[in-house]
């Protein structure tokens, strides 16, 4: 099989296919997401044993638990999927949207029309829920998507693909408007990610790793995720209840997420009083706290952080906790060594509120409320592709919206230039 | 000199200014641009000076006419640049700007900010008042910039950027806020759009070959115009008195420009009256008409057009035109051929209109108006650092608001998540 050729095949139906979905209307859209649910829902158990034997392979590969636990599919997450697909069928379709029409001196009215970017690649891991999930976004925003799963879960990324199909073809759309790339060689990321004449973006979907390596080697934009290092800063005029419960829950709502605060930082006057309360609730939840010298100085029992703990993004019941003289050590700090992703203050003073918003350059910041609900569904976008961590097109959490770009219309009775 | 510790230095040099010049208000970046205005007008002598150096070796390498024209400075056009620095200074800054506040279940209120995009790198050809420009444009919107321009400038750049510096240092901003690469040396533009640690995004201006070199070289998200093969579509709804209008002024009113028509289609049943109408225009202006078979069976002195022709960006009295069968063989032609920068329908009838707007997939999409408006001072952005052609962040005519991008805020009296 010569990779480069079937990629490019795949590129060039995705392009033909693109220009059909930019102007199917969003019953359409909607009829075939719909179609594609209820083909899942008759292929439950050709998709189960598809994925038993993915996941035979994987046993056999030796993959962790964590990677096995991704790839299993059982009836109950395909019934996530599918209700998935019907969410995503009732989200406003971003498509057409027009805004800021207004007249411009010459008499031409002008405005902004959302519309797909085209053609989007997806990459990401062994995980064949992001096959649905993927694809319904891509199809509600009007674009023609190539989807790159982890090869582990090629027998599973296979039989959904057939219902995909199945689905788009019952809806009167063409079967490449969600194309799943049905092959394990790794050589196809390669192609995906440099033939810009037929893909638009891509986004890839995985550890840090992965990215960072798609991102070195792109010739196509790319919307992407690098990491989370999110930061509370609890300033010397918090509210001390809000601080207690905004520093536990943005640290241990759940510990394997983008958006859990991985470093804490405290001002000097306040750290006395807060710290021991919070060292309690960490060690009480076993929350490993790892140190500056100041405030070992008041909880002993921390280990001392290293300078490569600042930049840390742990995943895990781990945080690194500084005491800073005030908010513009905080605001340096986080500048220096966050990620960019979340950032939040508490505090009940209005200029020291307003100064963060203004001087914390991330993508989502946030004023006495948990770094947690930096999220599509808590933000409201329904669902999301992925959270940014860039700065061009989509920053923070990306969801229908952010799949689309504006174009510029004009409507004139026959005006020319003098 | 070691080329790429240089263009380091410059890169760290602008990302620690892009900081201070983010939080840096409306005020002082309105008084650094007045103040640069005013030293620029202390120093036309020293910049006339070094412009006519640059003018000597400029011709003593043979450039062309045209590129000596775009070299040249004189009083007149340094007048221009001042008073391009104060219309800049008089725009509304697009920073901080706050949009779509609402509150969520949850009781958070979520809105969007608009922030910089931090540092921005600026590619461009011998032309010194682009340096002006750019620089203008990306302070205005709190970016730093560094700024690249042709080598056959560098002695009327060197002058400018001290005019630059000295202007942000009577403000009290960073001299670092505007750096002008101070070197002829190629390999400074392979840094530049390669660190992108330093630089959050690269604006290329100028040359087609160049734009496309730089695309495929940067490891930097790149804003970027390629070309404007501009259509004018004349529907067989058309009003035919605005019909020649818009397709005489789109072709006629300048000819060098991405926004001028580059190819011409008419609808069949209406062709045999509007081109011999046309025809006349043209010939009498000397536009050259390369026409299809059918068009040339109506006006028998056009040229044959070649397949070529239907993807020139000609830049001159030259165009290509078809007769198509109607709207549908239009759209297709269109968006095979387009580079997707601005298409034009004249028609009175609503529906063709209204598909026109939504399947043509251009930058600009018009009814009943020239393609000449496709320009960010006809659009109200006040400037424009280009045109995009990309679908990426910013399409069509790119402002202060495409130099910028939109944060999340958060704003919530102690909201953690369940």
């Amino acid at each position: 099989m010569d990779i480069n050729a079937y990629m490019q095949d795949l590129g060039i139906s995705a392009r033909a296919a693109s220009r059909v979905l930019a102007r199917a209307d969003s019953a359409i859209k909607n009829s075939a997401l719909m179609a594609i649910a209820e083909r899942l829902d008759g292929a439950r158990s050709a998709v189960l044993v598809a994925n038993s034997l993915d996941m035979e392979n994987g046993r056999a590969k030796g993959l962790d638990a964590a990677l096995l636990d991704r790839l299993e599919l059982n009836q109950e997450r395909i019934g996530s999927m599918i209700e998935g697909l019907q969410q995503v069928s009732l989200l406003q379709d971003p498509v057409g949207e027009m805004t800021d029409l207004g007249y411009r001196p010459s008499g031409i009215q002008l405005g902004k029309m959302r519309v797909p970017l085209g053609v989007i690649g997806i990459i990401y891991e062994s995980r064949p829920n992001v096959t649905i999930d993927a694809a319904s976004l891509c199809l509600k925003s009007g674009n023609a998507s190539i989807l790159r799963g982890g090869s582990e879960a090629i027998f599973s990324n296979r039989a959904i693909a057939v219902c995909i199909s199945e689905g788009l073809k019952d809806a009167g759309l063409p079967e490449t408007a969600v194309q799943v790339v049905n092959t394990a060689d790794r050589d196809a990321v390669g192609e995906l990610i440099t033939m810009s004449e037929y893909v638009d973006v891509i986004v890839p979907r995985g550890g840090k790793g992965l990215i960072a390596r798609i991102s070195a080697d792109a010739r196509v934009p790319v919307i992407k995720h690098l990491d989370g290092n999110c930061h509370v800063y609890i300033d010397d005029h918090a509210d001390l209840i809000k601080a207690v419960a905004i520093a536990d829950n943005s640290k241990t709502h759940r510990y394997g997420v983008c958006n859990a605060m991985e470093s804490l930082l405290i001002a000097e006057s306040v750290a006395q009083i807060i710290l021991p309360q919070l060292a309690k609730v960490y060690t009480e939840k076993c929350v490993e706290m790892r140190g500056c010298e100041k405030s070992r100085a008041i909880v002993g029992s921390m280990v001392a952080a290293s300078e490569q703990d600042w930049s840390e993004e742990y995943l895990a019941p781990v945080l690194s906790i500084k005491i800073v003289t005030g908010i513009d050590e905080a605001i340096e700090h986080i500048n220096q060594y966050s990620s960019q992703h979340t950032e939040s203050i508490v505090t009940e003073d209005f200029n020291r509120g307003r100064r963060f918003v203004a001087e914390v350059d991330s993508s989502s910041v946030m004023i006495n409320a948990s770094t947690r609900f930096a999220d599509g569904f808590e933000y409201g976008l329904g669902a999301e592709i992925g959270i940014s961590t860039d700065k061009i097109h989509a920053r923070g959490p990306v969801g229908l919206d952010g799949l689309t770009s504006q174009k510029w219309v004009v409507f004139g009775d026959g005006q020319i230039r003098e």
